[in-house]
């Protein structure tokens, strides 16, 4: 595993006392050319990282501190896991040479004001903002690999924008028509302690809930209307399920410009045929999150409806992995020069 | 609670060894008016109920037997609850004066041809399949009372049709863009041994299963285009999901004729304002399956999309009670004179 | 259900916006005799039920208040649902003429040093606490039916107590030799938003809590003791897993005075011959927490080991219900010369 | 991760549609010295892994065929994860030249009487018996380097020799007065589709199975009794329970010649204390199950009891990982001369 002793990446984890600190901890205490040299965590700041996380008690790794106690020099790269709103002061005030990847939604949407409408409040870096690459890793690659700050995309954008940006391009969809209803696990929700996120508000249970006013709309949105050429407006409906993790966009399409479904899924295919990440399942198969559940990878099924003209697009990822964490370090490998993989080919656990 | 002592219906259960015959039993001890008097379990004939189900081995009942064994002298009303496809015989050779519940789909479809596609068989009791009435109780109240044989709706069904049909006869929803998103717990899937519904197999996962060819997707176009008086096609997805029950119906409508989402929501309550079952919830609350778990009741709630026109509905229910068993007991009150929430009136579970 | 109007016992909840009293509401909805006039919730005054409990949003019941602006006149029954080391204070307060079941630990230690000693205070009401019954019904019945204030027990020690007490009373087993390992269910942990237990962190998975320091520990102790005629030391593990409500109680003793493991089994049988929420269960059957989830149902079994004299004993309850707002109806009935099972019978919920 | 592409190694996983096939699988997929060459699955012959574990469809790996079809040529190792009592005769006809690993229980204990007591039927291959090592591999470790065939333990029997085993060997507890209270996911129940299996039956409950006989209680004891120089019976009462992956073994023991609770912790931190993927957690520490998921460590907790003279050990290990598959490649890697953690480095997966 960590055969190859060349530890020459120094990365630092802001907010590593949350699940996607903690993931990505997870993953890359398995990466063979990195060494986590900070850990920040606001609440936890002086505890050891097996306080929060006794899981990963074993790994020897610095103690928690605050963000204002870092000392950034010799660090490469920076990984920031904070609250969103709370990140674009404190990446702001970071050395210029470190690259950063942004987990939180802080620097996602390009356009300043759709930011202040749906987060409530002027950006607070907006220079910043524009340096930012969108790092959903398959679609914008080159400018990741360019990129000294990727704003890491969120867990229900990633399910929603795979499938779905070939198929704008290619023209075989109606813009107008896209319908994304979307199943979660809890972990999406963070590890805030709040009463709706108890295991016994939650078990045996599922509701909707942001309908129609959750801030993953405008992010999916930018997407595929960068896609489109034009503005989309998506329905956009996530759920809350028990289960810890994982992510199931169900997406319901109508053909356009004659296209017909196998035609859909000969788009998907061609694009991912040399993705180490995402896969196209064959015909029939319908993917389920527990497939995905710990790995990278996104499976995408494809089936036509008995509607005629309707498609209907099944897309599962592990919401911490390809959601969140795992991405990221997709993004960081390609922004340090390293093989896309490296760190990643963990194979899902199932049961 | 079984203080009224005057047992007048009596009543046998078919296949009282499945998660359907056990909730028709569950309720039915807390019945007034009702005796089970015979219950059959093919594969369990001989045993006690409480060698298949221990939690209702305290109930005073008869031994399961197989049906052919099964003396009808004396019973009022017979619930089935066999597997599809097998139920159409037994109901046949039932006597007349028997009044039946049939919670199988072998009565839904009114259409042969339609039952002959999606069930791979022709109907083996077509005389009998004309009398049968259609039980969606708040949609076909009048029939279900003069009914000798009623066919029980699919759980499904009664989640998707419940907020569908009123919208349809209003006339303030496009008919050919209907979508419905529907997740449903484990026992929908019923008791069977099979490896894809083994525990380690479903929990912590979800995924979509008989895309775009599920058998209770004629059922719900049967009374959606009964509304209105012309054919109807949707698209409904159903997935399994780690619940032992509820349903969850997401659907995805498009407003006509300058309806707006207050309208439907007015349509709808005005519908099912003096209902005890069916209830509209107030703005801006999402319904949950964990609220309606092991009642009869139904939640509906509607919300105003961002994408203009478009309307998200969510219907919620108990699978095995509004979906089966529950329902079955509002129409057998219906049925036989009885107050229609007789037995039915026990709270939610929750948690 | 509600068929018998005679609504002639006024009963007000205190903490109904906790799983104890949210219980209470359920079951008490379905009690012919019962009227719920005042309902407080600190945090939640001014609100209706429903906003803290969707699934009984239905019921037209009083508004939450504060318990300071309580209007006690009137009333018939009070039953306390507050957290412990909060009740002593308010039911001092109450008019004497109220009779009251106290669901929290405050008047459960008969032993006012030993109250301090584990709860880390000294007891507020030391007077009430001479006049206090330990509402364990099945053991104290003549003392509950003539109590005043009766101290409801733990969830824990009912379902140690019941099966240990009539075994203790026969001599049957060595009094210093005695294991329980108890597993419960995430609501006996209450509802308070705590990181600990999140969704996430409770799924999957399973951990013992308070090793050696439970809180029950002495409760169940004073009972033990009690029917011992001495002091009693009981090793008490408790656990936390994923599920909603149950609690089972595998509980290890060895065989005193010649006893063999049929002779604690006819023990317990004639001990519950005629209880109707006590059941022995057949010989060679493992009760299931999942076969008394929702009811008022106690389930024990006895297995003789193969470590000659050593017994297991097998004890389900669900915890909501017979470990806590079950159980203080039941003890209601009997202070109120109702029949013991009023408003308790029904089924329990199973899948 | 597959950095070095020395693959030297070429196994063969006989069993491979079960649950611990696919962790085999899973595992050594990330291990960089082994090929997986030949797969068999009797039932699944013909198809690819991905038809029976999706979640490993991307896996360059031969069809799986059946057992009688295996060209034995060119392969190294071969590990059976094949139903109890079936493997005897498989690897008495497999060459000699071949390491085995034997998932199964068949060569586990060294008496033949005990084993015909305990499977119903004699040993089908005694002089293959003779030559099996036990493959505890912490204790067991210069046995295993040296073995052909080694016996893998099961699940329970991990988490209960682990702990125990150091504390005989110290004299530090009675030797007759040993329980052992175990819970367990589901995995460990296999792959078989078995009504008492279901999602529904299982989810949202508990209950003890296999009380008094279950027939990990005589591996238990053979090397407690081995350990001791003298036989030992325990008490072992296994518990299932909603949970995928993970046991808890909850063992009560009593002090013995004068030792002290922090006795027992010193002799088990001195044991394991450069042990790979043994633990013993802080004190006050509760070690939980969700902490060890998907890894193939064991973290043992040690309290004192209030009741003295009684201390309690809390062991938790991943069943399909260090209670199986995950040992098996440990004991691969020693039996081959590797490095024993090659491959076995994961962190757990949390939540």
């Amino acid at each position: 595993m960590n055969a190859i002793p060349s530890n020459n990446i120094r990365v630092g984890i802001l907010g590593a006392s949350g699940y996607t600190g903690s993931e990505l901890i997870r993953l890359l205490a398995q990466h063979p050319q990195v060494t986590m040299s900070l850990l920040t965590g606001d609440r936890a700041a002086g505890k050891k990282l097996g306080a929060v996380f006794p899981h990963l008690a074993h790994l020897k790794l610095p103690t928690l501190i605050k963000v204002e106690d870092a000392d950034w020099s010799g660090l490469d790269v920076v990984f920031c896991a904070l609250p969103h709103g709370t990140t674009q002061e404190v990446i702001a005030r970071l050395p210029r040479n470190l690259k950063v990847v942004d987990l939180s939604a802080d620097f996602r949407l390009y356009d300043l004001e759709t930011y202040a409408t749906w987060y409530g409040h002027a950006h607070k870096a907006p220079e910043l903002q524009k340096e930012a690459v969108y790092g959903l890793t398959e679609i914008e690659r080159p400018a990741v690999k360019a990129a000294r700050l990727v704003a890491n995309p969120g867990c229900y954008p990633t399910s929603a924008q795979l499938p779905l940006i070939p198929l704008i391009e290619a023209k075989q969809i109606e813009l107008d028509d896209i319908i994304i209803d979307a199943k979660s696990g809890m972990t999406g929700a963070g590890r805030a302690a709040k009463e709706e996120m108890l295991y016994s508000e939650v078990a045996e249970g599922i509701h909707a809930y942001g309908v129609a006013k959750h801030r993953h709309a405008p992010e999916i949105e930018q997407g595929l209307s960068k896609a489109a050429g034009r503005p989309i407006l998506v329905n956009f409906t996530p759920h809350l399920m028990p289960m810890n993790r994982g992510i199931l966009s169900t997406i319901y399409v109508r053909l356009a410009n004659g296209a017909k479904a196998a035609d859909l899924r000969a788009t998907l295919e061609k694009r991912y045929a040399d993705e180490p990440f995402v896969h196209v399942v064959a015909e029939g198969v319908s993917p389920a999150t527990r497939h995905v559940r710990g790995s990278n990878r996104v499976l995408i099924g494809v089936f036509a409806d008995r509607v005629p003209g309707r498609v209907i697009l099944l897309c599962v990822e592990d919401n911490l992995v390809k959601g969140a964490s795992g991405q990221a370090i997709q993004n960081m490998n390609l922004m340090t020069g390293l093989p896309e993989t490296t760190g990643l080919m963990q194979e899902a656990l199932f049961p």
